[in-house]
Formats: C-alpha cells, structure tokens, sequence
C-alpha cells in the first residue's frame, strides 16, 4: 500500500539538490568561516553570498538578515526588539504567544474565517505599543492575513504619533513560515519592519531561519558571544545550513506561482471530494484568503485522533490541529478562537500538501478518508 | 603540495559515518517528531534515543540535557540560570565573558599557564554568588583547569552556606567544548552541575551543542514558544543534528584514550622539532595540564598573520589565537592574561591537531614551518 502524506505544514523532506548544496560544507569545505586562510575565507563568502541571495528572494539588504537555528528562535529575537505593550492576534503559533506573554499584550480576536480586521489592530495599538505580530498564514487553518492592509494602517499610526510628539516607535512583524513557497515574501510589499522566515517548511535544512529586521529595528541579541551576525547572534555560523536555506528559497520563490496554482487544484479536488459526501463537515479557514495546500475540515462529533491512526492503518498521514508539543492533549487555541465548538474542533483534520503530492495520490486520499471518516461514523452511531 | 590542516580546534570535518546516521533523518524519516503518526513516533523515539546515549556519556540523565544550536546557545542558557553575581576566570570563550557581563562579575585572574586557583576562586565568591564558570579547557593555549578541585572547594563553600543560612545556590558550570574527545566528561567526575558540550569539535555536525543542567537548577528558557526540551529550548527538535552528535560523542569517547596519547606524541614531536630550531620561541599553556592535541607557540618579534599566510601558500592551515569572530583585529585576551607581552602575543601561532593527523604530516609541517619562520626571522633582522 503506498504512503500518502499529507502533512506538509509539519515537516518537509530535505530536497535532495538541497543536501547536494549543503554537503560539501561537511566535508572539504567544513571551515570555520572566522578563520583567516583561503579555504576558509571562502568558506565565508559563500555564506555571505547564500545570505545575500535570500536578501534578494524578500527584497531587503544582507545586512538586515540574522540567521538563526529556526523560526521560533526568530520570533523571540523579534520581541527583543523594544519594550512596553505589543499587539499580536489569537490565532498566532505558540511562539509568538509565548514571546508576547514575556510583554505587556493586546491579543486581538479573528473573525470565523481566521482573518483579523486591520481595525481591530489599529484600536489594540495604544500610545506604548512598540509592535504588532501577525502571522502571514496559520499554521492550522491556513488562513492569510491582510498584513499590507494592517502595513498601511500602520504608516497612518506612525504619521500620527509623530504629529503627537510620541516617539514610541512602532513596527510590523510577521511570521512567514507558513507562507513562504506558496506566498510572496518580498517585505517591501508585505510592509513589514521584521519577518521570520523558515528552511524546514520549504524543504530546505531543518534548524534554520531567519529573522529580517528593517535598519530602524534595534534588536537586543539573545545569545552573546563571539559576535557573529554584525553582532545580533553569536555563535559559529550554520554554513551548510544557511546554504541549503538560501536554495530552497530561491527554488520555492521561483516555482511559487505554479506551483500555489497546483496546489489549490488538487486541494479543491480533495475538499470537493471530501464536503460532496460527508455535506455536514465543516471546512476551516477564509474561502479565498488560505494557503493553497492546506484544507482544514472537521467532522463533528468524531473523534480526530482516532482518525489519524485509522488513516495511517491506510497508509495515509495527516494531523489533527497542530503539531507543536504544545498542543498536546489540549483543544487547539485557534479553532477556538474561530468559535468552532469542542464536538466540531475535536474532529479536525489538518490536510496539507506539497511537492509529491498529484492527482492520482489526491484521488486515492479521498477514497481512504472517506471510507475511515464513514466507518468512524458507523462506529459513532451505533 | 599536500594540505596540512593544524586547526582542528577551529573546526573539524564532519566525520562521514556521522553523516551516515544523519542522511536518513533528512530523508525518509524527515518527520515532525511531535507528529502523531508511527513513523514520526519512531523519529521521536530516535531523538530520545540519541539523548539518552549522550546522557550515558557524560554520567547524566536524559533529562538533564537541554539541546541547542550550539556551545555558545548552551552558556547562554547556563547563565540564565539564576539572577545575582558570578565568578569565571579572565581566560574564558567569548561567549562565557559576554554572558557573565550582563550579571554583576569578577574575572579570577589565571597563573602564567593559564591555571586557576581554586583558591583564588573561593576569594572571589561573595554571599550572593551563585554561579562560576570556568572552560575545561582553553582554546587558545589548551590549558585545562582543576575542575574537581574547584568543585570539592565549591561543596565546602556550600556547606557553609547551608551553616550560615545563605540560601542562595552555588552552581559550577564549565564550557567543555574544547575538552571533549581528550579528557573525561563526566559530569559526576567533573564536579560540574552544568556542562556545555559541542558537536562541531568532535567530527560532529555544526550548529548542534547542549547544556546538562542537574536537577537541582533552574534554567530560565532563552527561546519560548512550542515548549520542546521540557519547555527550557522551544523549536522543533534538530533530529539529524542531535543522533549525529550522539554517534560524534560515543565515538570520541571510546577512541578518547588512545586517541589523546597518539595526538600527545606528536604534539611533543612539533613542539620539540619547533623549539630545538627556535631557542627563544615561548611554548604557552601548562605543560602537563594541557590539551594533547594542542600546541601555541610564540615567535617574538614576528607577525603571525604574515606567518599564517606564508604558512598558507605552502599549504599548511594554522590559526593565530582564538579565531572567534570577535577577535578579529585585537590582542587575544587570554595571551594578555597569561602575561605575554604585546611583541610575543602578536607572534603567536596555534597548532591544533586532530583526526587525520599523523607522524608524516607533523614531520612535513615542522619542516614548513621551520622554513617559513626562518625566512621572517631574516626578513625582520634586514
């Protein structure tokens, strides 16, 4: 029986021409790029010349990228950025909450779909608030948010304070792990000040990302040391890592448009599939604004968990809610936060797709989940 | 012309077995570990696995480790493990120094080897000390410290505490990144209550350290959000990362014995074939409690960055002090410490030697070597 995943948004294979870049940096070219010989100031440029072509993916300067070992570590060098109040939605991954936690917060609430209105935000900002962290797409329900709209809302915030004298400076970040290979990053349009950024979603190294922060942010560095990243993270650099990274993303950033165009096909296909015969499943996320690869559907009244092992018994992997250790055994925040009820939540499936996935695999997904999904209902009703 | 790589301390080249065990993590196993289905249920049982053996290594339990991106991410997390004054030697890694200066310090001053008395670490610790902090071994001159010494001091100044009605903890923690895979890393040996240990040394893969910390310690998490590690290092476990290091460390540890004895040999061949040549060339470091494989050696009155090219362009890799990002361009403060003068510091070479070292490629360099600081001893003398 062949596997077929469909968790994507958790985990993604190393892309193999991703390893092929990165191996060399094992081997023969495993010097330390601090050292001062030629095999090692090579060694340095390459690194230099892998960030400058990620800079190059979301629009900015090399210099306004700090490498990290992954998204969540980016995220606490964000909120590193300033004190006083921040602003961030309910919806946001466990990282952002957390690190919002360590703050005086605002948590502003989303509508069904998981959207947040740009006003919400704009009426959480106080006179101290010195950020805002909204994620470009969740993690759970794939919805994307209006982060240029809530940009532009923003720049209007800051005219004013300068007009009040109030020099309380204020910015934008987002967490873009979710979006990136299937959405533009380029922070110019995005409008953001900071973005994280992941290699692991993007079939890229896993334990690297970054974080973008626009000139004007003065990070406060976390790890202290020998002074690597102009300073903001110290530490001897992840070559092969960042490497790998810079491929990957300019590799997901070139097929993107293509392939978030396959991907909401065989996502349709899949959802049409799975709401024609169960017509009470419930469908999570905007209609529109979503993820092109990720279908949310729940069957109320059915236990989600045993779905997930029965799928697998199939050969079929999937994810209720999401798979941050966070979450275990607890209702996911987010489907709350959309006002799904406990019987509803509880019998969430998170479908994500990805590269492998095609046409025939989509077919026979459908064919599987549905004879679970009907066997579970059997099971519920008698 | 062959390459002779003298700076294993700077790095080393992944070891192509640990690679082995890593790629299927890249790969077919690429999974989210806090997924739910089998197949990730396995990497997790994998990644606990590769713990637990690194555990069995240093005398811990699994659940003393916290992994991380690194030594650097690990001394970090060490010294957020309580508020108040710490104690490290004027010798330490960039990292220990820039950590110990967020808390209120003393820097113990070390002997002319680079030794530190126990003594003179008992004077510098006041009632509200609660950590000291003190490397295995230094990566400039290889110096290693009298570790169990300081601790058995350290259980004294406890008990007086505990006699005194001082509440306040006492924690020893030694970064022993350089030590690893030529002393003991016992912690119960070693006295340590934490430890932070680096894969990066050890034909390990980059990016990939920990921090044992004892049950009695209280680390306060550096990076929040999805709670991994028991909630004191957020983000998705590093899989491939951590089983290499558990296969680098295992490995290092059995060869540790014979391997320290072969490197000591040659190390006293260089050393001895250096300074029969060069009389008046200053030998750094203690000379018995001192790294095997390390050797720092001072040509006074000439440039070590001219010799590390010269060297170079006959294909022998060496480092001039520490190559830390942060030393670039400034005196090495251990040289300082240790009371070299400015015109000796500055002729300083460290020669590290490790894996793919033998009697020919020592022989090969000593006659480099020799070669090259005659022509500068000449050049200098017109």
């Amino acid at each position: 029986m062949s596997l077929i995943y469909l968790d994507y948004a958790a985990a993604t294979p190393l892309d193999p021409r991703v390893l092929a870049r990165m191996q060399p940096y094992f081997s023969e070219a495993f010097y330390n790029p601090s050292s001062p010989y030629a095999p090692a100031v090579a060694v340095r440029r390459d690194y230099e010349a892998a960030k400058a072509s990620i800079a190059v993916v979301i629009g900015s300067r090399t210099g306004e990228l700090t490498m990290t070992a992954g998204a969540t570590e980016s995220v606490n060098l964000a909120f590193s950025g300033g004190a006083g109040h921040v602003v961030a939605t309910t919806i946001e991954h466990q990282a952002v909450l957390a690190a919002a936690r360590q703050h005086e917060h605002t948590l502003v609430a989303v509508d069904a779909h998981g959207r947040v209105d740009p006003g919400a935000i704009a009426t959480a900002i106080r006179p101290d608030t010195w950020l805002v962290s909204v994620g470009l797409a969740n993690s759970e329900i794939g919805t994307v948010q209006p982060l240029a709209k809530i940009a532009a809302m923003m720049k209007l915030e800051r005219t004013k304070r300068r007009e009040q004298g109030n020099q309380t400076p204020l910015y934008l970040h987002s967490d873009a792990s979710q979006g990136v290979g299937q959405l533009d990053v380029n922070v110019a349009r995005l409008g953001v000040d900071m973005l994280t950024l992941n290699a692991a979603k993007i079939y890229g190294p896993k334990q690297v990302g970054l974080l973008y922060a626009s000139r004007d942010v003065v990070l406060q560095p976390q790890i202290v040391g020998g002074g690597q990243e102009q300073g903001r993270r110290s530490g001897t650099e992840n070559v092969a890592g960042v490497i790998g990274m810079a491929y990957a993303i300019e590799h997901a950033d070139k097929a993107r448009k293509a392939e978030a165009h396959r991907l909401m096909q065989l996502r349709d296909q899949l959802q049409s599939a799975l709401t024609t015969r169960f017509p009470d499943a419930i469908v999570s996320g905007h209609a529109k604004h979503r993820l092109s690869g990720h279908l949310h559907i729940s069957f109320p009244g059915i236990d989600a968990e045993r779905l997930v092992f029965a799928l697998e018994a199939r050969g079929v992997l999937v994810a209720t809610g999401s798979a941050c250790a966070a979450n275990k055994g607890t209702r996911s925040h987010v489907l709350e936060a959309i006002g799904l009820e406990p019987h509803e939540a509880d019998g969430s499936l998170r479908l994500s797709l990805g590269k492998q996935t095609d046409q025939a695999l989509i077919a026979e997904a459908a064919e599987r989940i549905i004879a679970v999904v009907t066997l579970e209902q059997e099971r519920v009703r008698r």
